[in-house]
């Protein structure tokens, strides 16, 4: 039978939640008395337990990563090309978790969910979350999942953020770090675009202070915005010239406002999907995030200092064409790590993507995660 | 005295208004029947009629090119580092004139004009104007002023394309174009950029379809938030680095969404400057008028064969941290200029900038132009 899947697919996946009832104290200040976390897993944790993966998820991704769905087939995890038996993240070996962070929209609690003091949705009241605070509590579902130690912990873009952070607050538990399309910090034309974004939404009339959930409206016109500038920073101007140049929707220009040129209607279609599934308060604390996560800024910008604690070997992968965390800012992080005499690989990959090289199925660097994974031992002391 | 004005101003001036009765017929194929254009020159227009320049304006600029006015003395025309006695266009020796392009919002009939078949504004029943349909206005404001041919029409950005159609259209009456961070067509990234803008712009909910003036409303919202995207856009990662780089606003973090960082209270100020002053119909068309020209179009993609009816002299200026309109773009079009053997000067200035480097005073840059107005002889017979 041809299911439409892969042959290197892990299959049919379910979601699971975790609950925990002891509070967690946020970068902030705020705390979190109770919450959940939803996540999957792929493979089979070993009797050491020394195969666990953690893959992290970017901007508008959550913990479906691998797989599909039983009920809803088409619905393939955001890095089912990286996770599978036989793929670079190879499930017979290594037995993968995919988390849906604190604040997020994808059944993790997050501003949508109910705030047990008021009864009522938390919108705006849902406290601001950081990288740290993210890794402290998918430190806490490593506990409840028995990982004391993973052999590996990997993102790409903001979950390569997770990623670093990892190795910096908890050295012990982590073996590798897979580092791609990463950044030590977001420069001011990243924040930039991310205020850009976080203005489209909050001053969109429905967005109602971020108690839209009461007022029974979606800020989707401010999400539409939103996604589209976010989504113009993913690709590669090339890749957009190559992709849609100056392709007219109708063959010849209609002088309206109606899209004329296909990438209008790409950018339109982009963010009009992505304002129906996603949570506009989740969008502006994930934007948050991002432009917080900095390490070396309590070490007065001294990046290797920042990384002094990490004890883990290193995968840093950059792409050539990525304009919104550019091969020199991964060549920071590869420099800090080295000056602190870390075990360190680093590749550029020469991928006409931009950004989004990361979830693309590009042969080389495809091949080198796989050749990185392959000398993970599994069968080691932790 | 000290004016606070540079001893290189042309001091004092005062926008006049030319009236056109004869209707214009667009490329869109709409006509509006009378105009009128709002225009400024500085300098004198010499017996032989040999030394007028014409300054074409970008996006957000207009006729105010260079002085200031008498009841507002901070008010500085856009490009008065450039034009002025003793300045790289020197009024000593050129007649200089600057117009507001029709659709525009600074007195030229536009969106916020009374429309004559209604006696409403024409808010979004103004038609579609094109860079070809500027020039064709400005060739009728040429002959109100008695000039039959331009010593030279130069602009930067949105006002090089004009005056690279001005080489193309009436190639008789332009001794020489200067195209300063020009580009021969927008990149589908440009084509993006533009559409998030008129997205924010159009689903404003005061947008009213256009017609925001007879609801006494603006979409002011929209307005900022495209604004910024563009802002973005005029500056270098590098410039935004230098200028901003992650400086907080308050010297710490404060775990809000109110501006954490410089940038983000820069572009926020940007915003909300430009949504006081400029009419959202205008910038809709304008954003238009980028977007559709590209003179090779019609010539099945040969800029070459595009621009061989050109007899111009050229100065072709790029800037190098120009990602908006890269060296790249300005080199197909010197490339194109050489094939049809027309005498072309071209630099790529080093500059940090981006490309809002056209409107700043960097020394090379100015040098250059000095030097190419210092060779147009304005004794000739013409």
């Amino acid at each position: 039978m041809d299911t439409g899947i892969s042959p290197g697919s892990v299959g049919i996946v379910t979601p699971q939640t975790a609950k925990f009832s002891e509070p967690v104290r946020l970068k902030c200040g705020a705390a979190v008395d109770e919450y959940e976390l939803v996540y999957e897993t792929y493979g089979t944790l070993n009797a050491g337990r020394t195969n666990a993966v953690l893959a992290c998820h970017a901007l508008n991704a959550a913990h479906h990563v691998a797989g599909h769905y039983a009920d809803d087939p088409d619905n393939v995890g955001w890095w089912d090309n990286m996770i599978g038996p036989g793929k670079p993240v190879d499930t017979n070996r290594f037995f993968v978790v995919g988390v849906n962070n604190l604040g997020g929209c994808h059944g993790s609690t997050g501003p949508k969910s109910i705030n047990p003091k008021t009864g009522k949705p938390w919108g705006s009241d849902f406290p601001v979350v950081t990288v740290e605070d993210w890794v402290a509590t998918q430190a806490r579902l490593a506990d409840y999942l028995g990982i004391g130690r993973f052999a590996a912990v990997m993102g790409g873009s903001l979950g390569a953020m997770q990623a670093l952070q990892w190795a910096v607050s908890y050295p012990q538990r982590v073996r590798h770090a897979l580092l791609i399309a990463c950044t030590p910090n977001l420069s001011a034309q990243n924040i930039a675009f991310n205020e850009v974004a976080r203005q489209a939404i909050i001053t969109d009339p429905d967005f109602h202070g971020g108690h839209y959930y009461e007022h029974h409206a979606r800020p989707t016109r401010g999400l539409r915005v939103a996604r589209m500038v976010g989504h113009i920073t993913y690709l590669s101007d090339d890749e957009m010239a190559s992709k849609f140049g100056r392709q007219l929707k109708h063959g010849r220009i209609q002088y309206s406002f109606e899209p004329e040129f296909e990438i209008e209607s790409y950018l339109r279609h982009q963010g009009r999907r992505f304002s129906e599934y996603f949570d506009a308060n989740t969008y502006l604390r994930i934007t948050k995030v991002l432009d917080y996560f900095d390490p070396a800024f309590e070490h007065g910008g001294d990046l290797a200092r920042a990384l002094a604690p990490a004890a883990a070997g290193f995968l840093v992968i950059s792409f050539t064409t990525d304009w919104r965390f550019s091969s020199e800012r991964s060549r920071e992080i590869v420099k800090a790590l080295l000056h602190n005499r870390r075990d360190v690989t680093y590749a550029e990959i020469d991928a006409p993507h931009g950004h989004d090289a990361f979830l693309l199925d590009d042969a080389r660097y495809h091949r080198l995660v796989a050749a990185y994974f392959d000398r993970i031992g599994v069968d080691v002391a932790v």
